[in-house]
């Protein structure tokens, strides 16, 4: 056989905002699989706000993503060629494809891919509410913020993959759930249909002052645990209205991926309110993943977490889309569409 | 007898820096005992840079200090008359006295007046390193930063009397101990007296990126717990060269007191760097106060434990002494002598 895979890899690094031309389209025969080794066509790529960091060469949580490469990324597939016993074609996996159709991968690593059930679950699930973003929220929301029934959990980007689980699984553990979104309907889909409490759209607030008023209204006993996805004058709002001992998760600070100063205006509140702020990785507590992917799939699986994918069809739309993740034109999670 | 009390009352609000004007100098007559009440003459008051914040009107985390009433403060002195079977006179105690001579309380409260044993302890430590603010040392260190051997902590306010206890804490646990302090003298006492492995004069470094360049001589490992009693641009400064899973206890942020804003650069840094940000008052965890008081008893008693003192003589010299505190201008704990 003679395959051709199509791959997207970083051509040069963005000064502040990144556009198209940073991206590269490019097309290689797939080489034949040697010993251990597993050939995947990729159906879903997924496109994360994380991928923004690892464009920039400077010092990150994780290496910068090499120039000239495929850029990294999670994907869903199928086996299509296998040369490793654990594999074999059909098998629905999910794995760090990387922007491309194909990915050929020593399968004998472990854990380089997951196979996955999909008798209950559809198959992009696994880049979403039963994958990274959801153990993302699964992770900050109870090993992190761990609300209480009664208490008030307010997260930002409120439709998006991750900050749809966590108002989710806050209100499966009783809380009151508050959403901070963009326009009105992404607040409208985050209320009727993900079933939070309230959501208060950050466009129609210009500063924290005011944004502050309204987490009042939306927040009548104030908010004891915050999911941060955003930074900036967000954050700075809910500060305002932060209980004694609340628990910030800081999760993203998709505000300042461009390199835009986003000071915290009043750090003494973390004293005066005696509060917790914590950053994480969900990639650096992997021994959580099995119980967290546990109660996501059974509540995706029942129905109980909702979610909402856009898809951009086609591998060469992949750097449009991403674009648009970083200013918030998607709704829910975003997805490239590979078949 | 017709004892007369002095007693120094807050007479009005600081609008930003306190000035002595602020102050009121009061003098009545201690009244007689009633049943179950101690009369006691103080000693010695504490001064403590959380009774700034108490002056205030605003949303703290405490009452503000009431108009027109004695000021809040720590106290250590001797029982000189008593209708209380548990108290007898010439007991040593410690209570929250105030800023006043004479201090007479219903001693049937439990935990108002607590006995203790000068016998290998100073009286005077009990309102330092065995007392409030060697509590806040351990607690912050112990309980948030819990450093582990070879790691390094800095602390703030170094040559205070929190500061000071933090590192020689750190240094018990087997951890690097580096200290920022205002001036040379305070940081060869810092390093000399203290035993601290570094002390950096924050008033040679005009901005965060010299401070940070000095800390990174001073901790070439990086730091990984971080005791803030200040706050702003030495924050900022800490933060630059704080390490992956880096602690950092936020027990004071003196520089904003008198309500001047003090930014966090930076707090992307807290994702980045996977770092847990926690303040703490020290009264909310009473249950931990016997074993922390237990180690710095301890500690003083076998004089492994060092600690300053400023003695300010006379009641009358409070006000200027904790308006130079608010300055840095004392060296080690504060104290008012009122015998």
């Amino acid at each position: 056989m003679s395959l051709i895979n199509r791959q997207i890899q970083l051509a040069s690094r963005p000064a502040g905002e990144p556009s198209a031309e940073n991206f590269r389209l490019v097309s290689t025969p797939v080489p034949a699989l040697a010993e251990g080794q597993v050939l995947v066509r990729n159906h879903y790529l997924s496109l994360d706000p994380y991928m923004r960091g690892r464009m920039n060469e400077g010092k990150s949580y994780a290496q910068p993503q090499p120039l000239d490469e495929v850029m990294i990324g999670g994907t869903v597939g199928e086996v299509v060629a296998s040369r490793n016993e654990h594999f074999q074609v059909g098998d629905k996996v999910v794995g760090m494809g990387g922007w491309q159709e194909y990915q050929l991968v020593d399968a004998s690593q472990r854990g380089v891919l997951q196979k996955v059930d999909t008798t209950h679950i559809p198959l992009s699930a696994y880049l979403g509410a039963v994958g990274m973003p959801g153990v993302t929220a699964w992770y900050g929301l109870t090993q992190i913020i761990a609300p209480k029934a009664g208490e008030t959990v307010v997260v930002s980007a409120a439709s998006g993959a991750v900050g749809g689980a966590v108002g989710q699984l806050a209100k499966v553990r009783g809380a009151r759930a508050v959403g901070i979104a963009g326009g009105a309907d992404k607040c409208r889909y985050v209320v009727e249909e993900l079933g939070f409490d309230a959501c208060i759209d950050y466009k129609e607030h210009r500063d924290a002052r005011s944004l502050s008023a309204a987490l009042k209204s939306a927040c009548p006993n104030g908010i004891d645990g915050y999911f941060e996805n955003v930074g900036g004058m967000i954050l700075d709002a809910v500060m305002l209205r932060a209980n004694a001992f609340s628990r910030v998760a800081m999760c993203g600070m998709i505000s300042g991926y461009n390199g835009e100063p986003i000071p915290m205006s009043a750090p003494q509140l973390i004293l005066v309110n005696r509060m917790k702020i914590e950053g994480f990785i969900v990639s650096e507590h992997m021994e959580l993943w099995p119980a967290a992917l546990k109660e996501l799939g059974g509540l995706v699986a029942t129905g109980k977490l909702k979610y909402r994918e856009s898809v951009a069809q086609g591998l060469e739309n992949a750097p449009e889309a991403f674009l648009g993740l970083l200013k918030g034109r998607n709704f829910g999670k975003q997805l490239v569409g590979l078949i």
